[in-house]
């Protein structure tokens, strides 16, 4: 890419790096004998869409009826909500039932009751499970009130599929064995609740599972039908600290200009603080603690082929609506004047990619994304 | 407004509360004897802005070159872009001084030299200092490097126009008479390095002074020039939190659906959690301590012609993409279901407004949004 012409803070993407982890975890899908529906979510984009196409996707997540219709007018025909089904959107979700296969989230009786008495195309309905992340969905050990709910769906419009589940609780975890620990507790109580399900009639129950941490990590995937990872596409700071990818793998970040340069002058000789253009607005204010202090996102050099290894000894500790405030050693700082430019990892890629137009890919080529 | 046409989460405006802040802060410039150039990274709209008009205001604060285009177009031709100027810019910079009186800030000998070769339209420079921020902006007590920047300007196409700071440290006071004693400090701190300029050979230098904090609640401008606030425009949770404006001066919120609701089973019995469409992509992840727990907005009821005072022993305490999770107590609770809605009161309104490309105004209309 011509470096010369990042004026402003820019999204950049590694087209290599994500490809290569799409295509990892679509073999290890292929390789361990599940469904991928992988969460577009985090792309938001129907260019990168046909990357997956490429890799024999046919199945997709969304989170928004919004970007089903996005994606639907891109030629998906296979398209779940992964979202509790919004009472309010009954017509969109409707006019879009008609159009594609449409999949819905369901978590209660009164509002499933709205849908069926409301939609006049049929979906293919999951009921939301909670394995201890604790957001929304029926307590996965409440097998009464699941098979209530699945009864409920039986013979109408909205055709019962299996249980659908986000560990989120993963995010919090303290590193991979953790994270093992917690995906398969987790599908041993979605496979006690199809049990439970299979004993209640329902012999067609199939499961599905989401969350990048577990989809990575896990060697296998016994017991589950589909996966739906996102964030895979792309990792970010957040993954990495987990212990989920290497930094290397880390597909997109943030070309920010340098605006000014200060000593830390009263607070610590040796230190510099690098104001950049690039705030809360550019990059999210999703934030890591690292060692105890605020880490709005990693600082890396960029050369026109992409970025380098996270800069050790260096943090951008604080955000506002434009600015960035990074602290780096007096000899970092040394290479860097007002004018010049630094990558920002994103803590959260999906949280910062929400925030763009567009991608310019490291080979210079510009990728549209939704909006 | 029609609650039933909202099906997502909205950004809703309140235009009588907005016009009644605007008008108070515009008196109050007006009766203090200082030029009132607001921010418009708040509202970031161009119809909008009218209603500035409508008050008197003929010059604008902006945060980004793009901004500064958006707001020309527009027809204002009085503005500061309120950012140490990014060299990378210098082209569209260049282009917009050609078309109206732009104003730039500059804080280093390097940058602005670059700025001087290169601009072929004259602008006005202020120079940035930093009044206890730490933010950017050269140390207010440092008069010689002030001074020799001054000096570098003198008969170029930056004419040097005065001293300007953001003492954004307001934000972190502990109440109003903290805000009070540090704008007192900030101002003098400003006026000792003007009194050295003046002795300098700087006789026409003057002081630029923005945060809604203390021009909320100064009674005095004596001494400033010119005040830059923005966020007056909303306020939000951040300022109420601070003392600097009630609850009822909270001029936008954000309409969220309601999805589901859950028993907080296991952690408090009496308490309820609802779940919000309505996430870090509709809100910010921007965060406040709020008795010790995070808060990413206040909960209110919704009605025809707005929304009521925040529910007490309400919080919202969790936001990912696009969920957000509410605890509220089983009595509140007990008066929501999937498909009603709720408002959310921003923690940060400028990092919200950011997300949206239009309002919904409690009247009915829509007002577009830059972008």
């Amino acid at each position: 890419m011509d470096l010369t012409a990042i004026e402003k803070p820019t999204l950049l993407l590694d087209e290599g790096k994500a490809r290569a982890n799409l295509r990892r975890m679509a073999e290890k899908a292929r390789r361990l004998g599940v469904r991928f529906r992988p969460h577009f979510k985090t792309h938001q984009s129907a260019q990168m869409g046909e990357w997956f196409r490429q890799e024999g996707v046919r199945a997709i997540t969304v989170s928004s009826v919004d970007m089903a219709r996005y994606f639907a007018q891109a030629g998906w025909d296979d398209i779940l909500i992964a979202f509790t089904a919004n009472p309010r959107q009954v017509g969109a979700i409707d006019e879009l039932a008609g159009r594609v296969h449409l999949e819905l989230l369901v978590e209660a009786s009164e509002p499933a009751a709205f849908l069926q008495d409301h939609l006049s195309h049929a979906v293919d309905a999951w009921i939301k499970v909670d394995v201890g992340n604790h957001r929304t969905g029926i307590p996965v050990e409440e097998h009464a009130r699941i098979l209530d709910l699945a009864r409920q769906l039986r013979g109408t419009r909205l055709n019962f599929r299996g249980l659908l589940t986000h560990a989120g609780q993963t995010y919090h975890a303290q590193g991979v064995e953790q994270i093992l620990t917690i995906y398969r507790d987790c599908v041993a109580g979605m496979q006690h609740a199809r049990a439970a399900l299979v004993r209640g009639g329902f012999p067609h129950c199939e499961l599905s599972y989401g969350d990048t941490p577990s989809c990575t990590l896990a060697e296998s995937f016994e017991g589950l039908d589909e996966i739906r990872p996102g964030n895979f596409i792309f990792y970010d700071l957040m993954q990495w600290q987990l212990g989920v990818c290497s930094a290397a793998d880390i597909a997109v970040a943030v070309a920010c200009p340098v605006v000014a340069k200060h000593p830390e002058s009263g607070v610590d000789e040796s230190r510099w603080r690098l104001v950049l253009y690039g705030g809360a607005v550019h990059l999210s204010k999703e934030v890591l603690s690292i060692q105890g202090r605020p880490a709005y996102g990693a600082l890396a050099n960029l050369n026109p082929a992409g970025w380098g290894e996270p800069l050790e000894d260096a943090s951008l500790y604080s955000l506002s609506q434009e600015h960035g405030l990074a602290q780096l050693s007096a000899q970092q700082a040394a290479g860097f004047q007002a004018g010049d430019l630094l990558a920002v990892l994103p803590v959260h890629s999906c949280l910062t990619v929400d925030l763009y137009r567009e991608y310019l890919t490291t080979d210079g080529r510009r990728i549209h994304i939704k909006h």
